[in-house]
């Protein structure tokens, strides 16, 4: 579908420190949301308005940055991912706005500022969670209809949607270290975290016209960065201060959540983190020197402490 | 990006009665449906479940029958438009999924049976509507990027749920045949009617590999009859019978909704409604003896008394 559109340079660019490389995927998404975004006094005005309330709300746009890494590890030039980082942070930005209604996990704040339905109402919530959606697809459309179908897979009823639906069927239920547990536990990250990280490592890959074999290696480095990241949040919430999380802690405990850590005990949670971490790097071999900013990335979303 | 994969007759096939044609819709409408939905069984069954429950609630299929009547105009194969036929009433039935939720128009039957978040819960009713939203976009990107990209503006912010937006907007304010109001008017039916049923006129063409001419005398047919289609509406509700409408009518004026017939009066919205019918038959010009279906479709939207 892609024409191949990369640079004539063969090596991918050597990997910098990841705060730096964090402060550059920030600037570069936020630059194509802007772009993807209709103006706030646009037609509807309190719907865009609401749009960009929750987009432009201090995300750390860690789905953007795999984009980025990844294309940049196929040796793709940062603007042909520019699509993808802005679609992949719309579809993200949605998934929250309805998690917070009330009908869901009915939160007033995220990251300390009013949720959509609170800023706005209710209805508008719903509505602008509806719009991002669309436009998500709208944005991913400029890289294929190859593009379109991997985010629509990943953003529907067998990925981030089911993940979600799954957790609220578990709401109530014994959390214990049953398989059953076990398993309903891994249906819950892969489809509520694992899917979308994993998107976001293909998208990239996609959007620098990999190979096959890069493409799939990015796959299944982001699944296993993506259950890492979730079993990190997990183990964070069980052990780390208010002040460094800047949430309660211990939340997810106190509600009888299904975690890795209610299931498995943090012990094994780590090193389960671990393994995974470990996993995600050997599954880069395919990409030689070009993965060096993805296996940091790996580590940093293992090793964070907020 | 479609290749030109149409049947070598160079003839549109002869327009038959419309309810034989309605008929035939639907049946093609089910089975790309059919096609396009996960099993009620596969995980997470009560997601799907929600989902078929939406989709197969006896709705007519106008939009369906659009994208076929289209598609056969511009000498597309049926086949060919399967994609489009799911992937609009996907759309459609996602945004009646949300609207029926208790924080928009909080209804609890439609069509006679209960809505999704009575039948199933609040929460899974906010879900199944996303979820179809993403599978919409999944199927309709069989068609390519074109196809996605003109499905997600319908759909959108400047779209169907920009409309939405506006009539909730509006809840509330005066209702009056001043300039402020005409025009909020037409915002609304515009994005909330016309802009779906205009995509699915074009959707149609598009499948069928159609010229631009032909593309673009389907997208005027199909806002001139997505009016036409709503003025009807509001002139049913103020008019039919409860046994005839198969609702309680007269709803719109006792909640002082911003409709047609209450800012211009019955004569005139009914004037209004034949004036874009005869519009919409203009529109067809381009497509000779391939449109005779599509007049006969535009004739009964207007005239329907259900």
């Amino acid at each position: 579908m892609l024409p191949d559109r990369r640079e004539p340079r063969i090596r991918a660019r050597p990997a910098i420190p990841v705060d730096a490389f964090l402060s550059e995927a920030v600037r570069l998404a936020d630059a194509a949301l802007e772009c993807a975004l209709p103006r706030a006094d646009a037609w509807p005005a309190r719907l865009h308005q609401a749009m960009r309330h929750s987009v432009f709300a201090g995300g750390k746009r860690l789905r953007p940055a795999l984009v980025l890494g990844a294309c940049r590890a196929c040796v793709g030039d940062d603007v042909l991912c520019a699509p993808a980082m802005a679609a992949i942070e719309l579809l993200h930005t949605y998934t929250l706005v309805h998690d917070d209604l009330p009908a869901m996990d009915d939160d007033d704040l995220r990251r300390g500022r009013p949720t959509c339905h609170k800023a706005f109402d209710e209805a508008t919530a719903i509505l602008a969670g509806d719009a991002l959606q669309a436009l998500a697809f709208e944005t991913v459309a400029a890289l294929g209809a190859d593009a379109v179908a991997v985010l629509a897979r990943a953003g529907g009823s067998r990925g981030v949607v089911g993940g979600q639906q799954e957790d609220l069927d578990a709401e109530g239920a014994p959390v214990d270290a049953s398989d059953a547990c076990r398993a309903r536990l891994e249906r819950i990250h892969r489809g509520k975290t694992a899917a979308m990280i994993a998107c976001a490592c293909e998208l990239g890959a996609l959007s620098a016209g990999a190979s096959p074999a890069e493409r799939a290696a990015l796959v299944r480095y982001g699944e296993a960065v993506g259950l890492a990241f979730q079993i990190a949040d997990d183990v964070l919430d069980a052990t780390a201060s208010a002040a460094v999380l800047g949430k309660t802690p211990g939340k997810d405990a106190a509600q009888g959540k299904l975690t890795y850590v209610a299931v498995y005990g943090l012990e094994r949670a780590r090193s389960e983190a671990l393994r995974l971490e470990r996993d995600a790097v050997a599954a880069l071999a395919p990409l030689g020197d070009g993965g060096e900013q993805l296996v940091a990335l790996a580590h940093f979303v293992v090793g964070r402490d907020h």
